[in-house]
């Protein structure tokens, strides 16, 4: 196997540059993972390219070479520059990015539509109930965090590649044309909305569940062009719940019967 | 209001102490939180003692000194010392910690029971989702992360002094004695259970949710000790979901019954 054994390699900048931008993602229809366990579960939604591992990674997990893709070898010090944290498992690859259009969108499903939901570990959090709970799709508006950036990819423990997963722009827009095909869509929202326990969990034509950010929530337009509103009763001895966790108890509600 | 200069006031000290120290947090019944939100929130279930703030936050939050307590200013890098992490908001406090035991738990209520649940981050999101879902205790088992360490009260948001947390030693007794009382005691367990949507809601005579750790989940020991078990059924698109997720779902089905 070919070692790279500098930093300057341009198929390491190439990596490296998937990793901090994305917009050269989009561009170039890839992205980079890291993760002994991240990595091959992501071969399971998505095609591998290209495969980094440090010797001694190699040697932990000899089942890495198993994987499709070219193999390199890499110096620790070009692992940890793949790395965007401190900390790594010397394992990287560079995926082909699934691509999803709202065309896919199709009556009797069971999507989650975010708007600008910025956490990295929210959005790879509720990928990964969604993915849980049946869900046939993800809706991200702009301004969401990059399901395909470091952070988000571990949060979502590969769930990234297990759901599809939409750029849907403005989601008022998005919202109308999954109405036009019959599916209800409800807003989460803190203030004249239905509590959850009194929304049905059965939809013969499709449901969205859409969820906006941790500190504004979903903007007016949004929540205008939503069929109707739910909310998790609480008592008042918090003020609010962590949006991931708010998120992922509206997908168990609305999961697919068969759960 | 006097002003701390020094990084080694005795009271500034006996605050960091407090931090970084579970021991003498036990041993002072105190803690110290920090946080121009969390601080007043904190108020709410626990007494404030100290108050230390630099000038800046004063002026941002000149409410804070309605606060009860002494009240210190501190300079800006004896609130670095204070602050466990990087960035902070220049408010501390150092609070009398609430304490329950196990002789509080009732027939007909509502517990959460945790054992050797060891991330701050998963702690504390569950204590708020307990709140929020009108539990009546939390029960904690030895090997589980601080209530009342920086990170947890963080993850809480304050949730830590609004519903009682108990430390309850090991698991299996603490569970013998809430069966004693007629409690329903359920344990989350991914194989031979039964699903969630089988598991009834109300519990007349109580009931307590039982949650291990993230990577071993519960012991043995303690699976045998409660009345029965369950999961939160997924499809196979994921491996597991996050214990944090996972446990405020469960604290969801079982909550109050108003909510």
């Amino acid at each position: 196997m070919e070692k790279i054994t500098s930093r300057e390699n341009a198929k390491v900048k190439y990596a490296c540059r998937l990793a901090s931008s994305g917009a050269f993602r989009r561009a170039e229809g890839r992205f980079l993972a890291e993760g002994r366990k991240l990595c091959p579960e992501l071969c399971r939604g998505a095609e591998l390219e290209t495969l980094f591992c440090t010797e001694s990674a190699l040697e932990k997990c000899p089942e890495l070479s198993e994987l499709p893709g070219e193999h390199y070898l890499v110096e620790d010090h070009v692992a940890d520059k793949l790395a965007d944290v401190g900390t790594h498992q010397g394992v990287f690859g560079v995926f082909r990015t699934p691509v999803h259009t709202l065309e896919e969108v199709k009556t009797g499903g069971r999507y989650l539509a975010l708007e600008r939901v910025q956490d990295p570990g929210n959005v790879g959090t509720l990928l990964r109930s969604a993915a849980a709970f049946g869900f046939d799709g993800v809706l991200l508006s702009d301004g969401c965090a990059s399901v395909f950036a470091p952070k988000t990819l571990r949060a979502s423990m590969g769930a990234a590649v297990r759901i599809p997963v939409i750029e849907a722009g403005k989601l008022p827009e998005a919202i109308a044309l999954l109405r036009g095909k019959g599916i209800t869509c409800l807003a989460a929202a803190l203030y004249q909305s239905q509590p959850l326990s009194a929304a049905a969990s059965g939809y013969p034509d499709g449901v969205c569940v859409v969820i906006g950010s941790e500190g504004q929530g979903l903007t007016d337009e949004t929540i205008a062009a939503c069929t109707g509103t739910v909310r998790i009763p609480m008592t008042d001895r918090v003020e609010s719940l962590n949006a991931g966790i708010a998120g992922s108890i509206l997908l168990w509600h609305f999961r697919e019967e068969s759960l």
